[in-house]
């Protein structure tokens, strides 16, 4: 009989549900206060995601961007870590019921984050695969590698083409930065490594709904990102949705259809709130109305932070804060200072984002990145974004790792981690289905 | 329909099968021959066996003790890779059948390896779980971090320890390093990672069925281990064999039951050669009966070596050579001369094997080595393990980020990848079925 045997400390209990950017914010604030801290995760790791493509890309090693939950916080007082699946909330009760039976709460912290979203299109849910976590970005990868070493085996130039064709839909940082990392293994791996393969047939697609990609930044940014993206060959197609795919056959809004074996999609996330809210809170992508403190609408000692939260208050973001960890990262910290006032009866903090700039790679050695008002691109962006990148991973020994990999790679165009984990077939729905059976 | 799409260069074509040390170093031989050469494998990576120990310990990541066989001999003409599982040989035809089509070969090398032994007892085979390949390495890492985890959530005593017991049977160097490495995770990481477990309920067993450990050394090296092990706190159980094991219950041949949920295997491993070769020259252990040239007996064109060939020629190894890389890689350069040598019409070469030395690591930073007549122990034969063990491992990259890693870890008693990679239930028959299902 599993049970979460947490200590009866005295002190009031902050559970925070989910260790990304936000619930680490929101511990890491509740450090020096007299509160019984509990962080639930499913994993036992932060997932640093903004470096998750390069995973998926064969440039970094899984175990880089992942840092143990319980190496972040170790000097810390009566707090408990509890690698468990939340599962509702009953805000009456002050309880939340885990996969590990039901912990009490005095305040509750909600960071779960978000997932990816099909918008309910199960076709392409069957057949594409997404890319937000640990274990599809080495499914990724090794989906990847293993079309290459499939198109050896094959005679019919239609079966090559289809297993040759990468297609990635949504061009946010994640779609502009998979494409461009793929684009690159076209041109720096695929020759050295298969040199029997006609590389000319391999193409990178990237499509995109909205008019221009990186959409949340400058028009300037998106400009130069296009041209990247073109300049390293990737097909860039704008204004476009996917329709249908079963696998095999990918049609267009427009009414093309391109013959491909691979659907990977970065076009949306969906976020995953524990249940037990009212409904009436929810918004379609699944976020949780929060007012100006970052409680949840209505109810005092429970927080939403990061992706599942959704506010409107500021009119620069009217359809809520981007789902991004520099606002996961405010929200946590404004949520454990509004916890430590609520529990000493001060007037709550009401929360302000200070966007610190937004910024994507573009291949090999450029980005554009726009901080405190400056919007730059080419190489000096890209140094900034290796440097930030860095910063805020976590641990010294990935940054060493990482950065280590990032020098290597720049003198070598070699990619260390070309390793297929997986034998079987390279078939992206076993994939889907095996990345779910975890 | 997918075929080996080989070109038909004129040459005569080398078909080795397995790219462990034996079959990297064949190839290697034949660099600049006239021949058109063949590597098959499974997988698309060569493994690096001896650190395997360090992925299950989360001492290392898992990438960077395998190397992408691609990266391997980039420069070599008419040189072709296939991923692929070899199935049978047919010597009349000179066709190896694989899973991607039949291959026709000149020459064959057979570098095939060898797997876990369970000695056909099944239960055992169900229960426990080797430590042979990157996955049972990844998957027993996960394993041991998942115990931990699971016993906090626990009240029953009785149940904590046998979840907090490691048992490790077999007492050679994969099963010594493997049981000190355990017992650091016991003094180094456990009481920081969990204060709030009972660390003297976690025992590490290594459970041996002959008089010594590191039977392949020296006596002295044997009682240097065994002393080291002690001091680390492993209850070494030497001269018993382990009789049963239902996941719970572990039964030893002196009637002693030890309650642990889980077992490492390291006390046997078995040859694994492709079918299709006469019974007769099959060893109970599976390995193939060579003749002095690494010809498979009776067969011109067949060569096998490393872990699955068996040959008693050398008085010293009565019982064949040690299956270790040292005798696969001289045994691949052999059967590349052999090759060249036949081709020519020339007579062929003698195998003779020439011991290099031996050693094993205890723990953090002690070892023993037996090298050319010399034995030594503690911290100098520690560093010429790391030494040799980074002058084996195949690229630059893996080379620094291995020794980073050690050099961290030196410093900081920490280790990196503590990283539960699969979620799901932490139950050792669920992930041999994973292993064996990929």
């Amino acid at each position: 009989m599993l049970q979460p045997n947490l200590p009866d400390s005295g002190l009031p209990r902050v559970v925070v549900v989910g260790g990304g950017f936000g619930g680490i914010s929101a511990v890491k604030t509740l450090r020096r206060c007299p509160m019984q801290v509990v962080l639930v995760d499913r994993n036992n790791f932060h997932l640093f995601q903004p470096l998750l493509y390069q995973v998926s890309t064969a440039g970094l090693e899984p175990d880089s961007i992942a840092f143990p939950l319980r190496g972040i916080f170790r000097p810390m007082k009566d707090f408990h870590i509890r690698m468990a699946e939340a599962r509702m909330v009953h805000p009456q009760e002050r309880i939340l019921d885990t996969s590990i039976g039901p912990i009490h709460y005095d305040y509750l912290v909600m960071a779960t984050g978000s997932d990816t979203n099909f918008f309910g299109m199960t076709d392409i849910q069957t057949h594409a695969i997404g890319m937000k976590s640990l274990l599809e970005a080495i499914q990724i990868r090794s989906f990847i590698l293993h079309q290459f070493e499939q198109t050896l085996l094959l005679s019919d130039l239609e079966e090559v083409r289809s297993r040759l064709c990468f297609v990635v839909t949504g061009g946010g940082p994640t779609g502009v930065e998979l494409a461009g990392a793929i684009a690159e293994l076209r041109k720096n791996v695929l020759p050295r490594d298969y040199p029997e393969l006609p590389i000319r047939e391999m193409k990178v697609y990237l499509v995109e709904s909205g008019s221009r990609l990186l959409a949340g930044m400058n028009p300037r940014s998106s400009r130069k990102a296009l041209e990247g993206l073109k300049g390293l060959g990737v097909e860039v197609i704008l204004g476009v949705s996917v329709r249908a795919y079963d696998g095999r056959v990918l049609s267009l809004s427009d009414g093309r259809t391109i013959l491909a074996r691979s659907l990977i999609w970065s076009a949306g996330v969906r976020a995953v709130p524990v249940q037990g809210l009212p409904e009436s809170l929810l918004q379609r992508n699944g976020r949780v109305q929060v007012n100006s403190f970052n409680q949840v609408e209505g109810q005092e000692r429970i927080f939403a932070i990061g992706d599942i939260a959704h506010s409107t208050e500021d009119p620069r973001y009217s359809k809520g804060y981007p789902m991004v960890a520099q606002v996961a990262i405010q929200q946590g910290r404004i949520s454990a200072r509004n916890i430590i006032r609520l529990q000493q009866g001060r007037p709550l903090e009401a929360f302000h984002y200070r966007d610190k700039g937004t910024m994507s790679t573009i291949g090999r050695n450029k980005a554009v990145a726009e901080i405190a008002g400056l919007k730059f691109s080419g190489l000096s962006a890209w140094m900034v974004w290796m440097g930030t990148h860095l910063l805020f991973l976590m641990g010294f020994r990935n940054k060493l790792i990482v950065f280590m990999n990032w020098i290597y790679r720049y003198i070598t165009f070699d990619r260390g981690s070309r390793i297929i984990f997986r034998r079987g077939p390279a078939n992206i729905e076993k994939l889907r289905q095996s990345v779910e059976n975890d």
